[in-house]
């Protein structure tokens, strides 16, 4: 996509930026693309579509976190345009009915005869398949307080895990793709089902809150074996944590209304395809740490292999670099922490760039890359601990931009007969 | 996703628009979204994913046209930057190449165990199934003429059938969406198999050809029961020819090269998916000429049934209004056209929209519509003359503007040895 050929320039021209900017943070941070944790398989990966599956909908937690990932993903991020709590409840009643229904392959309200009147279903979904839809629902820091106003007397309420992200090195968050008082992730293994079942909830929305941002994605194709691949071409999410009620779930520590719940980072990172597609297979693999077509840590030979660390080559040189995304994003050099990665690819379509310096790239990119999804108990131990790091230190910045993204709060899965966040309003 | 909830202002101003307009051609047609044409089962629907299946690359015919269709699509048209005949000649070669080794689930280019270069594949399709990957390549008319330069030599090699689309009435065509001196479409039942195979076909192009415009699509789930519904509710493509080489294949009328080819009309077809929502189903019904639930033509029962475009109603009005859509694009009242479509749903995120007159909408609405394909043996005797007329009548253009697409000839398959379009440079 580009009329240069010379890779040389380009990689001089890598080095020349991460040198001006004194450390690799030109440009953002993957954040947890393909960190090795254990030696479990990957909870999340190795599936297959079903589409004649339905997934629970009511229970202790909400679908779409540990469900295995369906194929492809519809996010929504809402604004609430009420100032009355009863509508943002009764809305919340709505919501969860119809999620209810179409989780379960039903239209979302039942439809009426009366032809005079709109249809309560648009109907693009009418005879299709369950196709494994879930629906989880989160909610954004707004909720709780806007522009300093306790607009819903919920202020009191917030979980102090529940703390603002700061803004990290080379955060480069469009508003355009950031923040909402309301997420709405539809999972499914059929895009059309995740497209029908958010349009109406956001149609159920009307006049209370209203869509701010969406993002669509796409997992590495459910019927690979092992571990899919991101566009990078590496493997993503090789190990995942297992013990959920110790990394994934809000426990006691939390506020009633949390507990069974998790809490979502989202980023849209965007990465800079054509470059990493010009840069030689050993450079991208001290890149990430592993070694591509493997997925082994470098050094190693079989994926599922854990990290050595300390391993040193015959200069002394550590073989998995001090840069590299992997040990950056190992639980040993953060706490212990893990998070739930339940990422989705994207692919936005091109845009022109021009650029003003050598080797003076002018041409059509790709606005694609991935739509990080990392769940956890507590963000202040798990990716605020994880990305500090990363953020200034990844070698992987250099090809990645966080260009939008928020913060929700997954409540515990509703009870059937509750409504979803029923315990926050009570 | 509207700030105001009457739906009585709306229609009425619906009414306004299409008063002012003296008739109903305010904002372009859907195109042949749900025209009936035979008893027979539609050849594109009722399918079923196959991510293990592969579909046949060489043969007189290219892949993905007559194909079943496949869940997921990724379309780019490619600007050639090169005055080389030669190079031109040289990239088909190579995508013949890839793409037969794509369809059969290898890499583009066979990996190296090199790793001092960049890899020869991105890898993220690395085992994953061939997901019935086709790739279809077409030729624009840049590749004949471009701004009056007959620049490869071919100008006198292009077919009369291949005459540029008139300007129709309604038509917004956005640069950024539209023409191409080449096409590539991949279908895949898999997302990140059709991503996967574009983006290796525009890294062969790199110094020859640059990506002028993409886009995504989805079909209705291929495990629905009979016809996919498209995103306004309706099931589309309820017939479509089943005489291919009659209405789909070029055959000895046309140059050797495009024997068994076909000529594609992609429209992107913006759809105005909130109004439409706030439509009472018995105006939809009228809009479309059918009814919604069952797919029957107005004042029958069933979906296959044909239409009585010649019945009235005890006032002597017609059931079927002059103005329905499946009367416009039915082939009694278009000297029996009939065009194979094979379009895509398309949802591209949401834009802000800030209306100046009543009711003052404001507010976020999607950027989704359908990705209209259609293809035939002649675009004059085929789209030309249907959408002819509809642009100008069909009342479905209150809901529709059409904002991008392109034209292109889509030659016959290659015979194995053979490169794409061969017989062309011959």
């Amino acid at each position: 996509m580009s009329d240069t050929k010379d890779k040389t320039l380009l990689a001089s021209r890598r080095g020349f930026l991460t040198g001006a900017a004194g450390l690799m943070a030109a440009a953002g941070s993957a954040g947890l693309t393909s960190a090795a944790v254990a030696a479990e398989p990957n909870a999340m990966g190795g599936g297959g579509q079903d589409l004649h599956k339905s997934e629970a909908f009511w229970g202790p937690h909400q679908g779409g976190i540990a469900t295995r990932q369906q194929t492809n993903s519809y996010f929504a991020a809402l604004d609430i345009i009420t100032d009355k709590r009863a509508e943002v409840e009764a809305l919340l009643r709505v919501w969860t009915d119809a999620a209810a229904r179409m989780t379960a392959a039903q239209t979302a309200v039942a439809l009426s005869d009366d032809t005079s009147q709109p249809a309560t279903d648009s109907g693009e979904a009418l005879s299709l398949p369950p196709a494994r839809l879930t629906l989880t629902f989160g909610f954004g820091p707004g909720l709780f307080t806007k522009d300093g106003n306790d607009r819903f007397q919920l202020a009191a309420r917030r979980p102090e895990a529940f703390a603002d992200l700061p803004k990290f090195p080379g955060d480069q968050l469009v508003e355009e793709h950031t923040g909402g008082d309301l997420s709405v992730q539809a999972c499914a293994d059929d895009p059309q089902v995740a497209f029908h079942a958010v349009r109406q909830l956001v149609r159920l929305a009307d006049g209370v809150a209203t869509i701010r941002w969406t993002q669509t994605g796409f997992a590495a194709g459910p019927a690979s074996k092992g571990t899919g691949r991101n566009l990078m071409g590496f493997k993503d999410g090789t190990i995942n944590p297992t013990d959920f009620d110790r990394f994934v779930w809000v426990g006691t520590e939390g506020p009633d209304w949390m507990r069974g719940g998790s809490y979502l980072v989202a980023r849209r990172i965007r990465i800079a395809l054509e470059h990493w597609d010009r840069m030689n297979v050993a450079f991208q693999e001290q890149v990430v740490g592993r070694h591509k077509y493997s997925g082994a840590p470098l050094g190693g030979k079989h994926e599922a292999e854990p990290l050595d660390l300390n391993a040193t080559d015959k200069d002394g040189n550590l073989v998995i670099p001090e840069s590299a995304h992997a040990r950056l994003s190992h639980p040993d050099l953060n706490d212990g922490a893990q998070i739930l990665r339940r990422a989705y690819s994207y692919n936005d379509g091109v845009n022109m760039t021009a650029e003003r310096w050598p080797p003076w790239r002018q041409g059509m990119e790709y606005d694609a890359g991935l739509f990080f999804m990392g769940y956890q108990r507590d963000p202040r131990t798990g990716f605020v601990v994880m990305y500090e790091k990363m953020s200034r230190m990844d070698a992987m910045n250099q090809f990645l931009t966080h260009v939008g993204g928020g913060l929700f709060a997954c409540p515990g899965g509703p009870a059937k007969g509750e409504f979803i966040g029923q315990r926050l309003f009570a």
